[in-house]
């Protein structure tokens, strides 16, 4: 019975016990939240100032609105799940309101969540009139027999359950119709884009927004949005709705929300390679971390990761300029990075 | 740069030198290959003699197809795909012809590939018009810059690329038409299902096919191919496109193809999970895919795979009755199983 030891399913049962408080010793068990607002070409010397401001406001608001939960004796899934929806809601970032255009001038929503006490997960991709998609993820992971949902279906089991619906053209920004031209008019010139690897990422595929927590019962949970690539064609997909890719949790290991070019995420599984180097090989989070964002930048992508395990300790590794990224210390100091250098 | 020696990103490098011949000390490198026609309550006492007879037949056409293939000198790919092909084309299989119907009487079918050299992979979900959905995947995999399509979308790719598509009736079998009002009258009687765990599986989810190959250069592949869960709603994708789920192949580990109970494969990450327990822990192939799918019934799952590692050692591994399967002997002779004594 290896298995019982070993591995995801030591927690299944493990939970069944009811809720666990997993301390390093201190006579309350902590809580702990990281989230991310994406990763790419974010430079000091490109960000006009107000910018830079209205981006630490809402991760900060995001960080604290997540961080109050947890506080409070929440789940790290509530914790998660509004956190994402704070920068789902911000125009700011590429998820919800906000996100890129796709090929035909359209957006398409994918978002996923993960509870690491039971190993249950939602998530959906493709969703045009949704207007949080993490808040769906939850629904097909609490109340639907399936794990994943994809476009029209989706749609129509987010009808059924009530969420928030809005007009596809409430996702627009000027801002990120600029990107699509400007996607447009590059794909123009080069032709069309051969297979991944034969180009520069281009700078508009950033944005995913992604958090991680552990809650007082030392539980932990991952939840990952995005608008996917500026120009993204024929319904593509990229990791964050992909359970293993994008996001995974795991009490027995980590949590883990990705962002970055999600072809290569997928291929390399980054989100459950972190989690099995973790559980199986006994490396530290961040040398885990580390470790899977090198076998993406060795495939030819880049991106980043934010990590959490049962103890609390946090992980954040990104092969990219920058990553908006924010968490909150123990005494509750909330820290806003967005550049490789603080 | 420990991640050059271990996990993925080896294979990367190593295989910019060119093919690879991993021997076992031979004079001819081995090729290999397994491949699956579903898991399931198949049992001898309930299996008709010509059904029987005809599941042994077109299991071991494929077999033999893929074998030929690697015996030539042919790639993994190339098998895999042969062989998914064949049982895609085949009624006897929930897979492309004799795909079951979804909540609204229509097919929606998914498949995907891997080529373990290059970590590159290709996976379509929901389509309805593709006569076979791996040769979409592979086309994903090689003339897209993106791994996953979803949908219309991926409709769309396929009528770029000259695919064969079909109308949506091709899929139609009597048999699972007669599964389909089995379902929808059990669900009837029992209400609108609750969440995956709260209710026995139904025999009619079965059939999914898939292969795993290892080629003379040392390479491995995977595929994998399903019409998902009969009376499946709003856009249900399972785990067999799901890259680390249901598929994955790394010829620094192995090739997996699962099949089962969608939902708990993508919650366990299964194909990733046996790549990482060969990959991190030194597991044996069959440990590994045995404890994989220990996961998976801790959570309430039932399933099976088929792996391959790139010597060519062979797991098989299930936790139903009885699984469609088939292996090549490394004398050429194929050897077909059913049940869950052979």
């Amino acid at each position: 019975m290896r298995w019982l030891v070993t591995g995801a399913a030591a927690l299944v049962f493990l939970s069944m016990s009811g809720p666990r408080a997993q301390t390093s010793g201190g006579s309350q068990a902590p809580v702990a939240l990281v989230l991310h607002g994406g990763a790419g070409a974010i430079r000091k010397d490109q960000m006009p100032p107000g910018k830079e401001a209205a981006y630490r406001e809402t991760l900060a608001e995001a960080a604290r609105a997540g961080w109050d939960i947890l506080q409070g004796g929440g789940s790290s899934l509530d914790a998660v799940e509004t956190a994402v929806r704070i920068l789902e809601d911000s125009p700011l970032f590429n998820a919800g309101k906000g996100a890129v255009f796709n090929h035909e001038g359209a957006h398409e929503l994918d978002a996923s969540i993960m509870d690491g006490a039971t190993l249950r997960a939602g998530a959906v991709a493709g969703v045009r009139r949704v207007k949080n998609p993490v808040v769906l993820a939850r629904r097909v992971m609490e109340r639907s027999p399936h794990v994943f949902l994809v476009a029209q279906g989706a749609e129509a089991f987010a009808r059924e359950q009530g969420v928030d619906l809005v007009l596809p053209s409430f996702f627009d920004t000027e801002e990120r119709w600029r990107d699509f031209q400007r996607a447009r008019a590059r794909e123009q010139e080069e032709g069309r884009g051969g297979p991944p690897g034969g180009t520069e990422p281009p700078p508009e595929k950033r944005g995913t927004v992604g958090a991680v927590a552990l809650d007082r019962c030392g539980h932990l949970a991952a939840a990952t949005s995005t608008g996917g690539m500026t120009n993204k064609r024929w319904g593509r997909v990229g990791d964050s709705p992909v359970i293993g890719a994008g996001t995974y949790a795991d009490d027995s290991a980590c949590a883990v929300s990705a962002t970055g070019w999600g072809e290569y995420f997928i291929r390399a599984a980054v989100a459950h390679d972190i989690r099995c180097r973790v559980a199986y090989r006994g490396e530290s989070l961040q040398s885990a971390a580390d470790a899977a964002l090198a076998v993406v930048e060795a495939l030819g992508g880049d991106g980043g990761v934010v990590a959490l395990d049962a103890r609390g300790n946090r992980a954040v590794s990104f092969n990219t300029p920058g990553m908006f990224r924010a968490w909150v210390e123990a005494d509750g100091t909330v820290t806003v990075r967005l550049y490789e250098d603080p």
